[in-house]
């Protein structure tokens, strides 16, 4: 598999088929695991974290989800390219951007997927299409027991998983949900609901996790603790808290729905955003983003049907390191803006 | 004729085809003249007003091109309708505003019309397409010598014609070419040419004329004396100083053709506008005019191919009393912006 084949592949996660995938894009689990007596990443020389890329790599091998994986060396590719695996949520932005041997070994559907030498030496990662997080914590559960078979992790009979940020140690379990919110954003609530959701000892990030904007009214709920919790719980209570959202913003919805003179205007708002995608040349990331999240949102009320796949794919393969990876070269400035406004203007008239 | 028959006709100045069409939209002059005898509008009574009414509207018959003309009497118009005459800009909003016996005789094809009991008991009018006022000038003049044969006019040896507002008497002349400068405003030029304009003794006013603002880019230059100068070379002093706007702004149109950067950030708002007004649900008469001043720019730069009369009659019909005349009932707030969007999709899905 190379970059452009990557760049054009769906992952399972985008198909939308998910529980509640018209609200909620995905779930995803990662457990953070360290080696034991290796330095962790960032204290650890290039021959040491070299060696951690190998036997991370070798033990991922024959690892369930990961059969017929890629090896990814993101020291070996060039940044614009390193950008296609965060846009595709597969490496933090952290791990692009670092040095020395890191990367990814990534499952055929990207169901399944393990980063390397980020923070830590091991993050297990799954992700799921819509609200699902316990079948992201399962699978990620299978592949922790056979990599703990392979590999000595860093352990702490009473903390549990050790890791190089305390924030993670115990499970070094972090899950998270993607989350569309249009009509909270609309009616003036989603402030609302951040506050109360962070009261309930969650974060709300932007689309691409922590320190990222929300792009497009996408948040992102996830736990902040991984200490004194089992995994289920931590999960079970994450699905509750992301399930309360979802009817806040499906009760926001309705009402939107159902009067009138708002309706017309978020009719009107939805159908620029239409025009806007399938005539504009210059197109910026954030405002495609923001089209897409307005077109969701109109498939929802009913008022324009466009595959729910397709405006996914939109949000993820019209970002820079893929919209580069398709023409084979870096873009910057207008010539980003244009190819991104050429190829959604391609993508969308093959699907209408 | 009724109303909704006169919100669908087409004037002969909207075609385009006069000089310079694609950058000036028509040219027009007013003679205002006043009878003797008779107390000007504003200081008549009732039966003076009506009696004045009567008495031009019985003098036009057989006027050069006002043979067939459709006689117009305000006061028995609702408000909504009377706009129907602004916008087509045979009556000014003072005319559609006042009070009393006040109306219009209209040529067939709206070359020739006479405005009664407006500040004056008669304006003759006469407008035509493109960069032309001589040839507009040339019918005032027909239809003034016609009428001078019919009524009395208020006539001072040494001032000329006199007129209820000082700034009228004389010539009782105003000549006005409509013009439009999109690639001037582009390039932050407009306002220098509304300066040096200025101090030409000329006067720089929006779409509507005296009091209203510029909308999409659509300026009217007129001029302001109408002492000590000779019908002739008012006309000519005007063609001559609209020729050197008009060549400033082929200037600032060439320098944006040939400068690829700005040339695509033109295009893109060329065809941003097309997709608004291809599927907005809500269109304002402001935004309408904006994108109709981006889609004639476009056309000029060839991106787009949309036929200039189509673009008159979109930023003419598209306005509030032209709907409701084809509605057959006023209209507010959404229910205009609404119904003109959907004009508009309906117009441009018939013109492509």
């Amino acid at each position: 598999m190379n970059l452009r084949e990557l760049s054009a592949r769906r992952a399972a996660w985008m198909g939308g088929e998910g529980p509640h995938g018209d609200v909620v894009v995905s779930s995803r689990v990662r457990l953070a695991r360290d080696l034991r007596g290796v330095p962790f990443p960032n204290r650890a020389d290039d021959v040491a974290r070299t060696r951690a890329f190998r036997r991370v790599t070798e033990a991922c091998a024959g690892v369930p989800g990961l059969e017929d994986a890629d090896t990814w060396n993101l020291d070996a590719l060039r940044s614009a390219d390193r950008d296609l695996f965060v846009e595709r949520h597969l490496a933090s932005r952290d791990l692009a951007a670092g040095a020395g041997a890191r990367g990814l070994v990534v499952g055929k559907d990207e169901t399944h997927s393990v980063m390397i030498n980020e923070e830590d030496h091991v993050r297990i990662q799954s992700v799921t299409s819509g609200l699902n997080p316990a079948y992201s914590l399962e699978r990620a559960v299978e592949m922790d027991r056979a990599l703990e078979g392979r590999l000595e992790y860093a352990v702490d009979d009473r903390l549990g998983y050790l890791t190089a940020c305390p924030s993670n140690v115990g499970t070094g379990l972090r899950a998270s949900v993607l989350i569309h919110l249009p009509a909270l954003v609309l009616a003036g609530e989603v402030r609302k609901v951040h506050r109360a959701v962070a009261g309930m000892g969650l974060a709300v990030r932007g689309w691409f996790g922590e320190g990222s904007a929300a792009l497009g009214d996408f948040y992102q709920l996830s736990n902040q603790r991984t200490l004194g919790s089992p995994e289920e719980d931590v999960v079970s209570r994450l699905t509750k808290i992301a399930q309360r959202v979802l009817e806040l913003e499906m009760n926001a919805r309705e009402r939107l729905r159902d009067a009138p003179a708002r309706r017309l205007r978020v009719e009107d708002r939805v159908f620029r955003s239409w025009g806007t995608l399938l005539h504009a040349r210059l197109l910026s990331v954030e405002q495609l983003m923001s089209c897409a999240s307005d077109l969701r949102l109109g498939r929802w009320l009913g008022v324009l049907d466009v595959p729910a796949d397709r405006l996914t794919r939109l949000a993820i393969f019209g970002q820079r390191g893929h919209l580069g990876a398709r023409c084979g070269k870096s873009l910057d400035g207008d010539e980003e803006a244009r190819e991104r406004a050429e190829w959604v203007r391609s993508e969308l008239s093959a699907s209408t």
